[in-house]
């Protein structure tokens, strides 16, 4: 029942950290980080068919609407068409004034010259150098000492520091990444960055950024965070590093890590948005950023138009957003379940009764309309869900506010269509169910209401007079009562026999101004004692009224044939 | 440039957990948790078409194939639909004897009863009752005070009590759920389960499972795990109760957050393969457990055939498993940069020669064939790709072992192939670009061998006497030297006037056995210094050097002609 091999003799645990006075643990999120995409890069590098010039323009400037100020947007080095595409942006003039492009480059001097020769007239950049430190690449890959391999480090950060003297009109910044930083030994990724910060003399006013990569996700993320905080707390010159965390989702918790990793005090999070990047992906900058939003952290990212992110991101990609993915997914804010939809609703009524602005809807961890969702998509309707549901959708679509034991009656119409089609049911099929259901504005029907007038008679009562279609044959009838209700219920007794006895009557406008309409709904017993309920709407109130009679005489006459 | 709302208005910071002296952080997973997959009941209740009995009958059967042996199977309540499943499913004797079967209910008497009806003469069952814990739910879905809440749950635990000891034919086991456990006092979760313990009176034999849902995810992974730390101190009779996670993913760290949970000392985890579940999903079972399997721990699940599992998944539910999603995306074992699959083709070469079976396979932190996958899945080219990924997909695809310095005359071609295309290669574009580049078994080509044979002349040299096809007519040629491959070539020099000296030459078997054909690679150069490399494929070693001086000498033409 177990895997084909014998996984303890394959894989080894991840070592633990040696903090036993972590301190990350007992922090919390107070202010964003600094944010940098790589999706024209990390994920660019990732996708089936890599991006041509069109999509990168297209992902770079939504990248700057949703007020990213850190791009990384590409690997120069890596070819022409690569190259092309940096220097023309750079020299398109479409980079704002606040925002810095980054590239990215090995530690090999052409490669590095190349990269700042791409650069070339920008008003501010950051160059990337990376080398893998981590005892597997140095042994499998590179078969190189740990000398050898901050000597690499070494020897690029000099070139890098000789390179931006030369084009002194250009801010530049420096970034370097002991690539696999993770499954690296945690003093040797420190003495390889310090060696790189020997080099590049940074300030606090001047940092050098410290990239430390789960380029493969090896560990549970808090093994990540305690990696970050001993580092932060090892680095000599601290204070002149901008700490810069680039996590990977191959044991699904990137997010978690970078979360955590800033709790243990990192300054910057390098990620793209809906987590593309290489294989799993890199972490979700629109779930990090919104899970500080929904703690009341602004991240300084506009995500209030999701859905023309996730056209931009999938068009670009080629790749979908999955239904489920955190906020951004078709299905995240949608219950089908009864007793979600039924909570949810309360939720809402109670948000709009309160006296403050704060979001505590049950099953909502955010308010759809701050990333431009609407309501109507949160609540769907298929077998499992209940009354709530399709109540909600009725009101939302239709205006309909249906009293709650007449919802009861509706949901095993409901419940029955929705087994019959066995698919979930939209709008049009619930409307559609009550119409059948109750005889509102359909054919063929018993009763149909052609024209009527109302009198009073002397002695006060209501007279009703007026005509009234049975299976399309018009006739001419009238009753007398108390009030226009009980004036049709006896007309309809004493005319076509139909005895029935109202318990209930409630009516509510549709809509507002000249379009407004009104609803009613009449709940009636019949001499055996079954509750039927009926519903009419029209421009008039008291219209509506007397077709909600009439909806409730074809029930009893189709519960009779039945 | 930030958001429409202030997210401060909003939205609340999620209050600590008072827990400094907190364990977790400093613990591992060292043993699998009991798993519950809940595919059937919240997997089902969040999908747009719920599954029909077919498909819940496929879905528990590749279940309990992958080795889960507790299984929660519906809301028997909830409807006809579900109730006839849960009660066909027992009676179908399809329920492996260590398999057990969970059903779930709210807190009202009817339903109970409802519940253990559809379980009648089921051999063992958990019987899962809920009732929402937290303000949120209290004040504005329920309107109850505390006292009230926990007496609902009371209640529900006296009718499962009293259920089960009406039926003692079968094995009953109580599995209580505060539901909204993570927005919830923790002192009153614990007070709720305490007096539902008290009716059900677990022991350490027979335990309660009391299963702590992060209902809706609602703070970073850490906080939860202090949650569960928290309630396994606090908990009086802790050794009478099976501590269980149920979490979701509406931050993205549903993963994280079963993790942390597990080191916080709980027993079991509920969630959905590859996710599913409510809005953004539950935890994913498949990930969390080949976590576990990728640090040595056995989870005791079977993921061999992720494929097939996949096609069952997607089948059910009608959503997809992402591209990226862990493990069994169908991009995450792919690596389209150049410089990862230099890295993992060494990575491979270093495992084959090692003399344990550690894995340690650059940028793969799982085995692809543990998983059932084939390792050409791996690596694919496109037009971020350097000379390791074709070379790869070549050797892998034909058998072909380029030379180094070879990889790096055909990595040009490639290069240039999938500028040209815009799109990923895929193997047959690469065995195509090869052949076009070096004349390999196509058409068009200016010399074709026809027949050969070979001969020693009376001083111990080679006579080279045979038939070429130039430009398709066929020529009579021979020459001499002093093994074959020198005869050959003073046969096209003077015959053809094509001057090449060879620099390189090595030979490879293809294949094994009696289909076994070589590959042989010629490095030569031109009078004007220029590189050019040959390269033949036959059934007899002696014809594929043959072939590939005819190689070199097309591709010599060519460079002239252009």
């Amino acid at each position: 029942m177990t895997m084909l091999s014998d996984p303890s003799r394959k894989y080894r645990p991840f070592p633990q950290v040696n903090l036993p006075d972590r301190q990350w643990p007992s922090r919390t999120i107070t202010s964003p980080p600094r944010w940098l995409s790589t999706d024209l890069r990390d994920g660019n590098q990732s996708i089936i068919d890599p991006m041509d010039a069109v999509k990168k323009n297209r992902f770079f400037e939504e990248l700057v609407r949703i007020g990213i100020k850190e791009i990384e947007v590409g690997f120069p080095s890596a070819g022409a068409t690569e190259f092309d595409f940096i220097s023309g942006l750079v020299r398109s003039g479409k980079i704002p004034d606040d925002v810095t492009v980054q590239v990215l480059t090995q530690s090999r001097e052409d490669l590095i010259r190349t990269s700042f020769e791409s650069l070339e007239g920008a008003r501010s950049a950051i160059v990337h150098l990376y080398n893998a430190v981590s005892p597997a690449w140095r042994d499998i890959v590179f078969r190189m000492s740990k000398d050898e391999v901050r000597e690499i480090a070494i020897a690029g950060a000099k070139v890098m520091r000789d390179e931006a003297a030369k084009r002194p009109e250009t801010d530049w910044h420096f970034q370097y990444s002991p690539e696999t930083f993770s499954t690296a030994e945690l003093d040797f990724s420190i003495a390889v960055c310090e060696a790189v910060m020997e080099v590049l003399q940074p300030t606090p006013e001047h940092p050098i950024i410290l990239n430390l990569p789960a380029t493969v996700e090896a560990a549970t993320p808090n093994i990540y965070a305690d990696q970050i905080e001993y580092f932060c707390r090892n680095l000599p010159n601290r204070d002149s590093a901008v700490i810069s965390l680039h996590t990977h989702n191959d044991r699904g918790t990137g997010v978690a890590a970078a979360e955590l990793g800033l709790m243990a005090g990192a300054d910057r999070v390098e990620g793209c948005l809906f987590g593309n990047g290489e294989r799993t992906g890199n972490c979700c900058i629109v779930t990090v950023a919104l899970n500080m939003y929904t703690q009341g952290v602004d991240p300084g990212l506009d995500f209030s138009d999701i859905d023309r992110i996730i056209e931009t991101v999938e068009y670009c990609n080629e790749l979908p957003v999955h239904q489920r993915h955190p906020y951004g997914g078709e299905l995240v804010f949608t219950a089908f379940s009864g007793s979600h939809q039924d909570a949810i609703k309360k939720g809402f009524e109670a948000h709009t009764k309160q006296n403050d602005e704060l979001w505590r809807v049950p099953y909502l961890p955010i308010d759809p309309a701050d990333l431009g969702r609407n309501y109507e998509a949160v609540i769907r309707v298929n077998s499992q869900s209940g009354k709530g549901g399709f109540a909600w959708v009725l009101e939302q679509d239709q205006g309909l506010k249906l009293p709650k034991k007449m919802q009861a009656d509706f949901s095993k119409h409901v419940q029955h269509l929705a087994d019959e089609l066995g698919r979930e049911l939209n709008a049009a099929d619930i409307w559609n169910a009550f119409r059948k259901a109750y005889y509102v504005k359909i054919e063929p029907r018993h009763f149909r209401l052609v024209d009527y007038e109302e009198s009073r008679a002397a002695d006060g009562t209501r007279i009703f007079s007026g005509k009234i279609a049975v299976d399309g044959q018009e006739q001419t009838v009238s009753g007398r009562g108390n009030g226009l209700i009980s004036s049709v219920m006896s007309t309809i007794r004493n005319t076509f026999g139909v005895e029935l006895e109202v318990t209930d009557y409630t009516e509510h406008a549709l809509g507002t101004g000249t379009d407004a309409r009104a609803a009613a709904y009449l709940e009636c017993r019949t001499p055996d004692g079954r509750t039927i309920w009926g519903c009419g709407i029209d421009e008039d109130i008291a219209t509506a009224s007397v077709r909600a009679v009439l909806s409730a005489a074809n029930s009893a006459v189709r519960e009779v044939a039945a």
